[in-house]
């Protein structure tokens, strides 16, 4: 029994020694070992990340309307099947194989290496073991990792785009996001291209993922239009409340527990005590940015609005979370708390003003990716000693293709399939129109308008 | 900051170096690291597979009629306990302890080993950690992992049999299932038993676990026959569509999240290159082939039906899932997309062909478990390199062994203490007849008749 | 592809060898590795306990009405966030560094050591890894690992208090309480204080966690009084039942999920043999327990009231996890059965006699968590080898404690800004008068007073 509840773990040691081992307190992680907690933590992280695809599934889910409820879902379950099998068709190779300045390279399917085939199989020689282990991690478990961010940012453009966009060209659209052009921007940084060369830095992704997400949102609401009744002539704005808050908590909460995976496996390596040590940063800062977007956002709302809001405290959270993407190796954890408040201020300020710019985003996606996650993007700039000016290019330059590419994507599909229900749908919900089912048939209004 | 995302995990391992101690990183993991990484490879992944009960609650809380949520809820919550107490008390045993063939040996309480004991008390001489190490992982760690299977298999039955069955029947029912039925059945293959040795190969369970579950369900809904309604005397099917599909989506998520404990941990191992690189194979195949379930079952129903269906979306997933659970091992990744894709198609057609057969199976566990179960099992004897004689065999046995037993069961306690409410309770809902409460008394119809 | 599940983890090792590297199956664990081990689990155990938070939300939103939902999701999130700040600012300074008998030091921020920064930034000589390796641990993964714990003890008040405590009054008694009552009396035992010096064991928290919120929620319960209508002038209990059984399941599946981490991650270090055996009893102790708790409750409820019910299932699930947190290294586990069980008795005993003491606790955490959390206390001095005097010493000096500093707190709150919303304001709920929003607006009664 350890009372003694701070140095257990080095009293653990003490004990191990006791029984008659001399433990080699400075002896270093071997390459094997390393091997395995390096892929251990791709696959841990890359779980948590995952677990995110719900989080988003959750939070857009409590944030429609019920009419709505049953499509949300399907969409976010789809999104991230499709993601998961075009970045095994063409997406990771594209970001991560050969990269030559701009692009990745063209194959078809990712698989395995051949050593460590041939060391599972049995195959190999004597230095199978030696080669597979001089790649440092399970090649699969890097694409596992790098697949469900991929996913992240397909997520972000569901909620925006929701209540209003047709079920069959949303997939078309995801389809050339996750295969396409989030792994060619993608291709630039981590993959290391033209921006990597430059130093663009961003840890985790609030501009490679975040903002990529955010800015395929913001072309995909200004193209489909807002909601019917969103906006009156008069310059008025109808509120639409979402049917279900406690999931859209949960769906909060999700996501606050993925984002230890999203920024801490992004270390990228765990089999030292450097790696280990700075996972360790990345997760305390991970926290306390969330944290102080939360409060930040609540005591800004209760000072404009004398209430607080919830929804406004959960994009506090997420805009906290994303703001620290960028830059969560902070040294000076006080540093993740001021970059974690100005997201959360930044969100409930942004909300109120995409609505009077009537771009109507249904989850507020847009102020919780891409405005916080420009913001995060820049602090490390300021905070985490990267270049602001290279910062500010490859915010620039990520946003510049992502809006025209996205656009393009989004017109193409307008003009084509049609992107957008129509008005008796919309009006009667996609439920009833897409999938011909309610999402909660034995509550309420159920399938009435609102 | 790492700026070349791919290679972090390698400038890791340099950057180690740069401050002046010499990496060796050809040095393999020693016996005890190994031990950590085993035993902990089964914590965790065991905490995964114990999160698919909650996955199961909520897909069956979703799926179910408001006036039957509490009563799923409370068998889910309490077959889980009950699982883990039988394995406890005589199931692991039976399944895992001195197997002879058939089954393993009758003994109460499973407890850690001695020489455990001894490391942890520090009563043990100078071998007693070379002991513990030589045993490869820690005793209840493995217990742990194998336990969270059991409770696996008694989950899909309370699916299938819901809103019509008795709450206490039910629950002698996964006493039994858990502690005699299922470990007996287990031994065979994971004891050592005989099919063991004929060569049948079912990495994590689409038979061992999955059908198992499927078939005790089978047997169940034929025996307590549909819910009144459900068919009509002119071969119609009455719709009961499920009361709050966010909650059957989020239970799908669940289940993903949770199967790659279920696939990854059963690698058993985790202490080597082989043993991660192996099990990073696992992950990318289990996500791989629910991701092609979804897309399989979303493009089939839209052909047959000019409408997706969002259960079949998630039922595509959980078939997909199911049917790599046998091999999801396959070396190239393209094969577990067309194993997940079979899987979805399959569970899109075997659910109207049950209610074609008047089986009333609730959420579809039968269509998703069972025969999902059986094809992964087929495809390993397919693709993955087992002998396809064997797997039938393995299928064969497996399943009259479960149909028998688990039908005899049923029966017993059919015509001893019942097994079904009667009408008036059945048309009110069994939250109010067997717990004299409501899941949701604030919301539309309550505990109205549906 | 494994056939035989039992041994694999030596086969692994077997086939390892098998490709021409010696195995050294005696070799102990490195330094360096442990160090990466005890971080780690640090890590994990602590992303399961933050998912507690989750836990807790989903339990509290599932058992408030439907017009208190809102709010209480809100001061979930919120108390979240709050605890890790205050933690960061200067709980955990308060609770373990330098304590001398009965605080530790007022400083403010807790950054991590200078030799990880060192190592981190390469600026340190040769002896900087020895250095970093010698603390056991990275310094913020224990930071991240206590901190989730304070936040546990803060989400146990929210319940009770629920459904009528202002918002901003609550978040401030979350500001004390996570900065420094809980630091105070946590740094006599897990600080080293005197109330371990005396001996006083408390494995993961029974008293420290649970019982100190418990404290905080009954003195809150008494000082703000019961929700009006709850207790007749006759002695009669007016039953308010909650609005979503579903959601507190789901909050109890993850909690039970959260409590590996809590009670798993409190062996505080994973870096041997020894450690991993350790945290695997622990593991299978803590499912036991709550499997017992589940189990009783129902026996329990079904023997008193013939009807089993749902939220007794779900809390004697959480009173037989706080029964074995105080000892879950019990090394007979069917002890962990029995301590498991008398918490779920005592839960279902314990709540009705709360309803005739007029003590309004909307979600029966007094009863699961300080009354449980005695007994699991009491526990390790009957069945784990503790002195039972001793661990009555520190239950009677924790209660006082907690009992007196937060009753003055509650009370200076009541007589400064107010605790208890208006009448109208509870009869309309809470989230119409504090959040000016509805937690379902579709469903049924909605924001109708119930």
């Amino acid at each position: 029994m350890s009372v003694l509840r701070k140095s257990a773990a080095v009293l653990g040691l003490a004990a191990l020694g006791g029984v008659g081992l001399a433990v080699p307190a400075h002896a270093e992680v071997s390459g094997e070992t390393a091997f395995v907690f390096n892929t251990f933590s791709f696959l841990v992280s890359g779980f948590l990340v995952m677990w995110m695809a719900a989080g988003f599934a959750m939070l857009e889910s409590g944030l429609v309307r019920s009419k709505n409820t049953a499509t949300i879902c399907l969409k976010n379950i789809a999104l991230y099947a499709i993601a998961g099998i075009m970045y095994y068709l063409i997406g990771y190779a594209l970001m991560y194989v050969d990269v030559s300045g701009y692009i990745g390279s063209f194959s078809l399917f990712y698989n395995t290496s051949e050593a460590e085939l041939a060391l599972i199989n049995g195959t190999g020689g004597e230095e199978t073991l030696q080669s597979v282990v001089d790649n440092g991690y399970s090649v699969m478990s890097d694409w596992f990792f790098q697949m469900v961010f991929v996913a992240t940012a397909a997520s972000i453009v569901s909620g925006t785009v929701a209540e209003r966009i047709k079920l069959w060209p949303f997939l078309v659209f995801v389809v050339v996001l996750t295969g396409v052009l989030y792994p060619i921007q993608g291709s630039w940084t981590w993959g290391g291209g033209w921006l990597a060369e430059m130093g663009f830095s961003d840890f985790a992704g609030s501009t490679i993922v975040h903002s990529v997400g955010g800015w395929a949102a913001l072309t995909g609401a200004l193209i489909l239009g807002a909601r019917r009744g969103k906006y009156g002539a008069d310059g008025s704005v109808h509120p639409m409340p979402g049917a279900n808050l406690p999931l859209a908590t949960l769906g909060t909460f999700i996501l606050w527990l993925g984002w230890f995976g999203f920024n801490g496996g992004s270390q990228l390596a765990l089999g030292s005590a450097l790696d280990a040590s700075a996972m360790a940063i990345v997760y305390v800062n991970t926290n306390l940015a969330a944290a102080a977007g939360v409060v930040a956002a609540m005591l800004l709302t209760q000072i404009l609005y004398k209430k607080v809001d919830l929804t406004m405290a959960l994009n506090g959270a997420i805009a906290g979370l994303v703001s620290i993407t960028a830059g969560p190796d902070l040294q000076n954890h006080f540093l993740a708390i001021i970059v974690g408040a100005i997201g959360g201020i930044l969100v409930v300020l942004a909300v109120p003003m995409l609505d009077k710019l009537k771009i109507d985003d249904v989850v507020g996606a847009i102020s919780a990716h891409l405005v916080a996650g420009i913001w995060g993007t820049l602090a490390v700039g300021i905070f985490g000693g990267g270049d602001l000016v290279v910062q500010i290019i490859g915010i620039v330059a990520i946003g510049v293709f992502m809006t025209v590419t996205s656009a393009i994507l989004w017109l193409v599909l307008k003009y084509t399939i049609g992107l957008r229900v129509d008005e008796e749908a919309e009006v009667n919900g996609l439920d009833q129109a897409e999938l011909g089912l309610e999402a909660y048939p034995e509550f309420g209004r159920g399938s009435q308008t609102v």
